[in-house]
């Protein structure tokens, strides 16, 4: 097993830490076999060991408690948009975002090893993924679709459930892992289906990582920042201003509500640049004198 | 029941068109008793004819295929933030929106009739509404929540189904549609839960409304454009500036991604004023001229 954690602080250990012997794990949501996983195994290599949470608030609940060491999180697909989810958990969870990757969804029809496709009549996967191959349901009026919580949980479900007439949607690590077989591949309506991940960590496991670090090294350097402004005209357009005034570009533009203030939003901008460059860290320090909070979340290589 | 296509023209009619003795209906989202059919009534009228639909989609095609006259579909709540797959629909839809509302969303526990609260096992609702009562759900561990596709929905399933140990979560007048009983009113977490809904007609029909005008005229215009840029650094910037310079409020932004085109954009904005305005009308043909495309959704009362 790769060794995730390489502090050897000799302080005493909190209550909740295990010896540092191997690395605590790498916390995803979903069931083995989901594509989280697949792009934690792209970020941090084959060997890691992982924690699957049953939600996003428990995979980022799992880091902060020191249950696992890294999560590893979708933020947008190329055809469904953001997942506003993780953009919440991001504000309100003290993790810092240290890498990402982009996976291309592959989603396949998944059944128990000896079913055949002909037997097939129930089809099971989470919503996005049976919305994503909707034509190839469409076009085969004799599979009846139903929605469950996770694409990988699907295969675990009919595999489990030793029917003979059923099938899931999922990467191809779900086939792998529950010892099924992969009946049709690539029933996605749209090639162009990829998802980003962001690798998260504790701030002072920033700079500890023995892996994950190199890919990072490799491309520009991209932050996350999340701010909210008061409700005045032209105040979006001054804080973007902070950046185009230092040609630093924008490469992502996203608002979430913020509650109990009906109407009023955060801002989640990803802009070119690490802060530690001169050029953006004066722009930050420009829009914290506009804004009523501003967060860094991170600055990574860009996938 | 009101007359709302008040069209005389002479010209033969198109071939689904029904005579105009009454009024096409209204569109809307989900079962009877829906929030959105309140707010239909809310903006057109208590006796407005309305026409439930399966999906969002249907909602937007029943008007462009003249089975409904107006679509009244929720764009955004207060809490869990932007309707994203309505967004989508308006781009791909030769709609206008010609009002807006918004809505108290108070969530309901509601069981047929005779059904007591001690009773209740299985709660039914929207995953959303199941959501924004988890505090309610949790400190009741004896009921079990399952998510079904609608609120008002989950009503008309307990109660036909005729079991007495259910219940479901939903507006007040899903209790009303269906003969059954509030159990317990006002079960959502945040009392600050609102939903905000659009009024959408035809094009044809965007001045001949004989009701729901008046409430638009009451207060500020608002206008609502979607538009692409090419990815250039600084293009978002440039883009809002058109506003800034002209003294034109942005209210709302929001991002989309662009189909076959990851990590690409439409830009969704609402900003202050009516696109008949001479400041406005000369922004928004100052966009044009650095966009891809560029769409006016709609100008329209403020809510």
């Amino acid at each position: 097993m790769s060794k995730l954690n390489q502090s050897t602080s000799s302080s005493p250990a909190p209550s909740s830490d295990q010896p540092d012997q191997g690395a605590r794990p790498v916390a995803f949501q979903g069931e083995p076999g989901a594509f989280s996983e697949d792009a934690a195994r792209q970020l941090l290599g084959p060997d890691i060991s992982t924690l699957p949470c049953r939600s996003f608030e428990d995979v980022f609940e799992a880091v902060v408690a020191r249950n696992a060491d890294y999560a590893v999180t979708p933020i947008e697909n190329s055809l469904a948009g953001s997942v506003h989810k993780n953009y919440d958990l991001l504000l309100e969870h003290d993790l810092t975002i240290v890498s990402e990757t982009s996976l291309r969804i592959v989603h396949n029809l998944i059944a128990p090893a000896g079913v055949r496709f002909e037997d097939v009549r129930k089809v099971y996967s989470h919503p996005v993924a049976l919305a994503q191959c909707e034509r190839f349901l469409r076009s085969h009026s004799g599979l009846e679709a139903s929605a469950v919580y996770d694409t990988a949980g699907s295969v675990k479900m009919v595999v489990e459930g030793g029917r003979r007439d059923e099938a899931g949607i999922a990467g191809a690590s779900a086939a792998a892992t529950y010892g099924a077989q992969v009946l049709i591949e690539g029933i996605e309506d749209n090639s162009e289906n990829y998802t980003r991940f962001l690798l998260l960590t504790r701030h002072e496991l920033e700079n500890k990582r023995s892996i994950g670090s190199k890919p990072a090294e490799k491309s520009a350097r991209k932050t996350s920042v999340v701010f909210r402004i008061g409700n005045k005209p032209g105040a979006l357009f001054r804080a973007l201003g902070v950046f185009a005034l230092r040609d630093i570009d924008l490469l992502k533009i996203e608002s979430r509500p913020i509650e109990g203030r009906p109407w009023e939003y955060s801002f989640y901008l990803d802009l070119s640049g690490d802060a530690k460059e001169a050029s953006v860290e004066r722009a930050l320090g420009h829009l914290g004198e506009m804004t009523e909070s501003l967060k860094v979340l991170g600055s990574y290589g860009a996938g």
